[in-house]
């Protein structure tokens, strides 16, 4: 029998290109069963809820909830604040006065750790309360996850940022270093190997934060490719690290931070870019080297998102309210693959997704630790979406000339 | 009569996401005529054609060519060569012995002055060459156009850019620093506008170069903003500058590099946000302020293009055919706006573009000079193109609190 009652809906933590396609799910769901009394979104997750920052959903328009789901980020907006158990206890408090039965916290590693947290509280206060995590991250680390929403359509703007810079470094040639988001894991930065068309495309070269990275041979690896083809590209995740785990940007900055003037800090977002520029600059004399540090464009960009990845969304946020209400059943909902290319989803335990990081398996790496390989690209092709252009160059002949000798 | 011969073509300098429609219109057009006996393409720029780097673009097939068009940065490479005038005798030398007698130079305000120099060289031989210099460039600031090819793809990405930054910081709210390309010239930075749907939307502040930066008054600006939202979002030009007109940049590292390590060098193209980024931090005690260096995404990436943008950078390379071959003249095609919204193509004088800057007028900028007015928000909008998407934010109402009191 399904429990009568309310539905409340928060997202949580960075935001991504479909996490409304989930909300939309989620919503849109909920709302074909009479049972549900009304579906109550929070404002700033977690800090919403305890603040009872809620809006009424059950009074949102289909029309307008489609267009929600086509609009990237957060559109009810988003919190940082990791709960310990005493905020738990206060978010609790809350859902019991509104008597919500349903609670749905769409995030990454973090809020199914809260979500678990919360479902605990309820169970010990014997109180019916449905609890689902439904799976988020850009950065495609949840385990025991094929893959996670979000990742794929930030892949394709990886992927198609790239495919640009190809051309980009093609027509006036030089190094270029892009910088993409990765603390932990490295599945963004190596989706940008589908950029590749041509032999000569980049990247080149791809470091993840799962080898560690030498300096020393970054730059021998720079130099041998810049020999063979006039330029190099390569692709770099923000969490690199050296053997001691400390991440590249703090172990060769500290000595500058200790000698420069006392404003200036070193620890902006480009901080990385801008310090592999100068040590190929000159160490390699090589006078054009730039870096882009993507930033917040990765996650938010219009326009620019998987198909596959929306449907995706959108789905776990359906099957969520079907686990939920049909089963009678807690947890955190995972995609698993079941083809090439298909999926399904299924309720894994809190447990063993909270607090954990999953990382780019050895087969996806290879033997050098600066590259992908044809394993990983099979992999996420498919979750790049349809549609995707790519560029094509002339293929004219050459003419003889007439002046100067061959 | 039509002069029987080669066509040269050759594109120059930064590329931008329509550069190979405008080679596809002029070696489409071309190919119709007999009189044509060859169309040629220099690999990169000018060092191509005093290398005779030429492809035979006759034997390259429409499909491709199609293709190409699509395709976003310089397919004939480029260069970053600005000729004198023995460079552009060694040019016309390699012109004249390949009877080439149109040569189409596809640039901005510099190549406008190559062709020039090269027309004369001709006429001083008495030969007959016809010379067009055909627009381009993402920062619009061509003398005698309404607008460059080029300008309303870049200025496309910026606006989605800014689209998505509104609503990345509106739900992890904070000071966000845009830096965007333009080293003389607002426009691209000033199209940014086009991105504010809502009344909270940014960029609530944008810099250009045009008026002088004064570090204190951003400041107060920035503060008045984020004192009445709880956030900020901020384009500026990289260009912008102090009153005697040295670079922002500049003026403020430069206490820094004295002081600083040897090896560490704050040119990198991330120092002016990382700047201003610190001075907000740490005057207006500001925790969560970044800023993003949007850097070659700007101009290549795939998938971003304004069709309006596609279609007439088309079209300049169809009339510089036309204009040439039917009328016999020399000069530089230039974009007139007719109506609201439609163009016409005027070829004006190589002296009255070349090595000239067009600012952005006075009556496009507000008083305060950190704005742009409604008259440059209508002037911009029709050359983003069509399919435009905008953001839609949640509408349904608020739930009484029943713990807390309002």
């Amino acid at each position: 029998m399904i429990v009568s009652g309310k539905i409340l809906v928060a997202q949580s933590g960075g935001p991504t290109a479909v996490i409304n396609q989930t909300l939309a799910g989620i919503v849109l769901e909920a709302r074909r069963f009479t049972q549900i009394t009304k579906v109550y979104g929070a404002l700033r997750g977690v800090e919403g809820i305890v603040n009872e920052d809620f809006l009424d959903l059950t009074q949102e328009t289909s029309h307008n909830l489609e267009q929600v789901a086509l609009t990237p980020s957060s559109a009810l907006l988003s919190s940082r604040v990791k709960p310990d158990s005493k905020y738990c206890h206060e978010i609790f408090k809350v859902l019991k006065a509104h008597d919500i039965r349903y609670f749905f916290y769409i995030g990454g590693n973090d809020s199914a750790d809260t979500a678990r947290i919360v479902n605990e509280e309820a169970k010990a206060a014997k109180y019916n309360l449905r609890v689902i995590h439904v799976p988020k991250t850009i950065d495609n680390d949840l385990m025991l996850n094929d893959h996670t929403p979000g990742y794929g359509s930030a892949a394709r703007f990886v992927t198609q940022a790239f495919m640009g810079v190809n051309l980009d470094v093609r027509a006036l040639p030089g190094v270029y270093i892009g910088v993409v988001m990765g603390r932990h894991a490295g599945f963004l930065t190596a989706s940008s190997a589908i950029a590749r068309k041509y032999d000569e495309d980049g990247p080149h070269l791809i470091y993840l934060p799962e080898r560690v990275f030498n300096l020393d041979q970054f730059l021998q690896d720079v130099k041998e490719v810049y020999d063979r083809y006039g330029f190099c590209i390569i692709a770099v995740s923000e969490g690199i690290a050296d053997a001691s785990g400390r991440p590249i940007v703090t172990s060769i900055t500290r000595e500058v931070e200790r000698d420069a003037h006392g404003n200036v800090s070193l620890s902006g977002n480009c901080a990385l870019g801008e310090l592999l520029t100068d040590q190929i600059k000159e160490k390699l004399n090589i006078p054009r080297v730039r870096s882009d540090t993507f930033g917040y464009l990765q996650r938010s960009f219009f326009n620019c998102v998987s198909d596959i990845d929306q449907h995706e969304a959108r789905e776990v946020g359906e099957r969520a309210v079907q686990m939920a209400m049909w089963n009678d059943l807690d947890g955190s909902v995972t995609i698993k693959r079941t083809g090439n290319y298909s999926v399904d989803y299924v309720l894994e335990d809190f447990k063993d997704i909270a607090a954990q990081t999953r990382y780019m398996p050895d087969e996806f790496i290879n033997e050098a630790g600066n590259n992908v390989t044809d394993a990983f690209k099979l992999y996420v092709r498919p979750l790049l979406g349809s549609g995707l252009q790519q560029p094509s160059w002339l293929r004219a002949p050459r003419v003889p000339k007439l002046i100067k000798n061959n």
